[in-house]
């Protein structure tokens, strides 16, 4: 197709767009504007929970939560939990039926977040929310909760632990069936929601909650809400995810601290160890020098391929924003990267630095390794790559602490542990007929053309989802890229906010 | 000499020394035993204040407890501060006269602490002193006190910061001036008493008050009371010093933390680079691979060099005790490694491990790291020497964090702070009338041969003194060699604390 028809082409399905938008769009942003102030305060008081892990009985309190809202919008919602009540965290599950409805389609979304660590938050406490008047890292400012009757700016961002990933999602699936009940606008299909609150520690109940549960989560998609529009702005309809896994390795120097002064260069440095064995797992171009790392990458085909070319070329963009005088891969495209398996250094310490320095030589080193997997990968396979590499390194690689004996019989040892809750990446189709009538819907509340991606260089238990439902997943993100997702001053821009609920009610609203 | 002759001739020393011991030695010991449940309780309130530099107010808490006890010592304690008092912590001066005395002696020790890290501290507080009936490595017990009466077994450990480095040294120069005083013992030589309280950070301000107060503290040796005896439990006398300085580093990736599932691989990883860094800085034997990082070293000479093949050989007896299977420098001995320059890291981080690690890529990797100097090396100069090496990796190296448009203009950017503080080794001839002296005096007290050594590998500010006073410097250490010193668990060996009190009340009564 050559450029200029393209162009046109383009154009008229804006047009059409901009005319499906309709009384539809208008009434759902006229519920929006009508109730901001509420669901800001709404939103505000569910991000105030604390839902990290390892605090479960606070998991719980999000869960008690999003029941009583659901209860109050009829959904019957129950928790499936596995054993009793306490850890680990409940699935909630509500479900709205459409009379004479032909599809039936989940919402999927999660309400636990990551850790943090809060002397890292520059902008607030991770559960004491804070409004911006635009991203602190370009000069925003702490502004004060609108006042009764103030103007909501769309561009202010909201700053909480998990008010992009994932609590946004859980938000804006709520609010869009609010809004569509309330303008007395029916649902096409039957709806399910599914609240999980295990996703940030890698979904590791998931899997047999589902399975437990499969005949009454029987249905036509599962539409996964969660992760960021595309870095253009433009919203996209996503049909894959990478997998992930997580490794924590430890190395080690004598078994008990010694002055730098008297010992140093003479009792091996744990930190040099390290840095030796992760430098060596990256050439200078940044790929990865394990051996068949990528060996059992299941190629893209002619469809993907096509939607990643089509895709708008973001690299110079971001590189600007990022402030990245280099990349790595060796030249390759992000969207190009996101296609093969990583390796990430999440975190690395030994002994300390800044004023808690001292000068000594460390007993332990830790690095927590992060391993993203494409379709073909395995994620148990792909660690005992890293091991088998860590071991030819002259590593002696273990689960435990060494005891001395082992440590004099063995010069290098590494404490290699494979954290649960791993899972392989998942690739929907992009023709099945679900997938069109998805990017359909969204289309229909975008003024701008929905992208179609093959995958999510992120990651979502859409493997386990599909291994226990057979039911095709499909992405529909709403959170803005810029999110700081997974670190620091995560935050959110209300007009993702907004734009999520329209999305979502397109989607309760498609074509039967 | 053949081994023979050799032996004979250190029987005879040894039998010498035995008679030498007579009535002095058991003055003071019995001074001790008489007193040591007084004395342990004394030292345990003194470790019980706080003196980390960052804390100066407590700092200041520790020299005021010293002027008290030098003022019921009769010493007229005088405190030498820059500016007013406050910032920087002072030295407390004290003299003891002895009418027709030839010499002078300067007693020099320091009452301030390296930083803790509480959490780290397995034992107790590090300013909650505690007792174990033995090392608590080695399977020792928490025990309570001892009470009224009860004998103190001289094998337990005191744990408490700077319970060895280097209150243990101050509490023992003026317990033996105690001992001789109760004995009505008149010490040979005029004493001078010279405790600092910035040693741990560098002494960055000893040189300057040594200077104006030059007049005063003329005196034929300073003996510094730091470090341990020889890893054989052997006292040793030691000539010299290495020299040491800090350097911290940071590298940094995209100007915000990113989600490594969305931009890992792609958006370069500053823990990756850090350890790329400092990985390249040693070759797989542990030598430091940094240009010319050796070349200004004054080799030893023919003295040094006896000295160190005379003295015990203890790398195999450390390495079962580390459980080191291995150790750096290409097969060189511990006594030859520390007098070449080395550089330790004391510590690393980027991101967090444990579980606090998020799926991230971190925004900066931070390292500090400790140099170690000998005679030749200038503290600057191998500074700059790294520095150097870190630019010829490609590294732009500032002095501060980069804006966007550096970052943008320079892929790889290293921040290097050389912090304050650093110094160059010293080394006194070993051959001065002084030195037999001191070994002389340090005999006397002992039932084995005391060592000679050229060089201590930890670091004392004694350039800084010699570069002031022009009196030679001669470090009698007395702490046990496992000691945790600068670590988490700083401990003494009660027994080292008992010595310590003979051996400077030996050298306050040497040979006229």
């Amino acid at each position: 197709m050559n450029t200029a028809i393209k162009f046109i082409l383009t154009l008229v399905l804006l047009v059409a767009a901009a005319s499906a938008q309709d009384n539809f769009v208008a009434s759902i942003r006229n519920y929006r504007v009508k109730n901001e102030q509420r669901l800001l305060s709404d939103f505000t008081q569910f991000l105030s929970i604390p839902n990290i892990a390892s605090d479960t009985p606070r998991v719980y309190l999000n869960a008690d939560h999003l029941v009583e809202r659901m209860k109050r919008m009829g959904l019957n919602p129950k928790t499936f939990y596995l054993g009793d009540k306490g850890s680990p965290p409940p699935v909630v599950y509500g479900e709205w039926k459409t009379p004479g409805a032909a599809k039936t389609i989940i919402f999927y979304a999660h309400y636990d977040g990551q850790p943090v660590d809060p002397k890292a938050w520059t902008v607030t406490d991770p559960f004491k929310p804070v409004i911006f008047d635009r991203p602190f890292e370009k000069g925003g400012k702490l502004i004060p909760f609108p006042a009764t009757g103030e103007k909501i700016d769309p561009e202010w961002r909201l700053y909480a632990r998990s008010a992009s990933d994932d609590k946004a999602g859980v938000f804006a699936i709520l609010t869009a069936l609010e809004a569509l009940k309330a303008n007395g606008i029916q649902p096409t299909v039957n709806i399910k929601f599914l609240f999980e609150g295990e996703e940030e520690a890698g979904s590791p109940h998931l899997g047999e909650i589902l399975t437990r549960n499969k005949d009454l989560l029987n249905a036509d998609a599962f539409i996964v809400c969660d992760g960021p529009v595309h870095q253009s702005g433009r919203k996209q309809v996503v049909f894959g995810v990478r997998g992930d896994t997580n490794v924590d390795l430890t190395v080690y120097g004598a078994n008990r601290p010694l002055h730098s002064g008297h010992y140093g260069n003479w009792s091996p440095n744990p930190a040099m160890r390290l840095a030796r064995l992760l430098a060596s797992m990256k050439d200078d171009r940044g790929n990865i020098t394990i051996k068949g790392w990528n060996d059992d990458v299941e190629p893209l085909g002619p469809t993907e391929k096509k939607a990643i070319a089509e895709a708008p070329q973001i690299d110079e963009q971001l590189k600007r924003e990022l402030a990245l005088g280099q990349t790595e891969g060796g030249g390759k495209t992000l969207l190009e990267l996101i296609n093969i398996p990583s390796l990430n250094i999440n975190g690395m310490k030994s002994g300390d630095v800044g004023p808690l320095a001292r000068n000594v030589i460390p007993t332990t080193a830790d690095a927590v390794l992060d391993l993203r997997l494409v379709k073909g990968n395995d994620f148990v396979r792909q660690v005992e790559k890293l091991r088998k590499y860590i071991e030819l390194q002259g590593f002696y690689v273990i689960d435990h602490d060494p005891t001395d004996s082992e440590r004099l019989a063995h010069p290098l040892i590494a404490k290699l542990i494979h954290r649960k809750g791993g899972y392989n990446a998942q690739r929907t189709p992009m023709d099945l007929p679900i997938g069109f009538s998805v990017v359909d819907a969204v289309q229909r509340v975008s003024s701008e053309q929905v992208i179609r991606m093959p995958t999510l260089g992120g990651s979502l238990p859409l493997s386990i989802i599909t291994d226990a439902l057979n039911v095709p997943t499909i992405t529909v993100p709403i959170a803005n890229y810029d999110n700081n997702q997974h670190a620091e001053n995560e935050n959110i821009r209300i007009q993702n906010l907004w734009d999520g609920i329209e999305t979502y009610a397109a989607l309760m609203t498609m074509k039967k």
